[in-house]
């Protein structure tokens, strides 16, 4: 197996798109707030144990972090299509009305994301620990900004 | 990119194994089991569409069908490291003791989930609707077998 294949095929399997959408469309506004809050927990579960590695918390190791950076970048690619017109309520959710009034904003904090979270894999992969601590703070921070304009406190 | 190497990658990415049941010892009973759950719910909302099509709720979809299986493939592999000892209870949870107190068999419907849900992607990927539909019974009958055993109705 291609090591180079796997973030490929990853975007390629969970890419957001139309069909994804039109998906999100046709569930109830709890539903699809339930499933954005949830895969953004399995998200944080996974990169908590890269920040716990980037902190010296848990010691390094670089086929658990590439394991957990792999999971992080598919799994990013999974709560957007769970923000749908009409999910603003319905459910506990600290999202904000800017998700719906500023799309194009979130959408741009989204791909930000992504990008971060591949790169989180090739720091990962490098085998470089100071280079998995520093993506894994540029992650952070693509994080805490989306949640800063568009999570409430 | 060849699609081949997805599923092999996936596996390599999420597998589980020793590291992860000590990440989820480190963890509070509560972590654990919402981050299960978040895993299950994302599963879950993603072979709901395969399911659609399967019932010809919604229409066949080749190219959309690959995604959403190949999405609850590796997400297959997520939950089953937040059921370590101590996390029976401490949040609601519709987890049986049967978890813990038959870890074998519990291991054998993970590992019989994980190799539908293998199956399934190859059934999208024949762009026969038939096979989806007859793949999508068979995955969603080791969800129910293992529910019945190991989650309270």
């Amino acid at each position: 197996m291609r090591r180079s294949c796997v973030i490929a095929a990853v975007i390629a399997a969970v890419g957001i798109g139309s069909t994804f959408e039109a998906a999100a469309q046709q569930r109830k506004p709890e539903d699809n707030i339930k499933m954005r809050k949830a895969a953004f927990t399995v998200m944080s579960w996974n990169f908590g144990v890269l920040a716990a590695m980037a902190k010296g918390q848990r010691p390094y190791d670089q086929a658990e972090a590439v394991k957990r950076a792999e999971t992080v970048s598919l799994v990013s690619h999974l709560p957007f299509e769970g923000f749908p017109k009409g999910s603003e309520s319905g459910l506990d959710t600290r999202a904000l009305p800017e998700v719906w009034s500023n799309p194009d904003k979130f959408k741009t904090n989204q791909e930000r994301l992504q990008a971060e979270t591949a790169k989180l894999v090739q720091a990962a992969k490098s085998g470089d620990a100071g280079q998995l601590k520093s993506q894994v703070g540029a992650t952070a921070k693509a994080c805490s900004n989306c949640h800063e304009d568009f999570r409430r406190k």
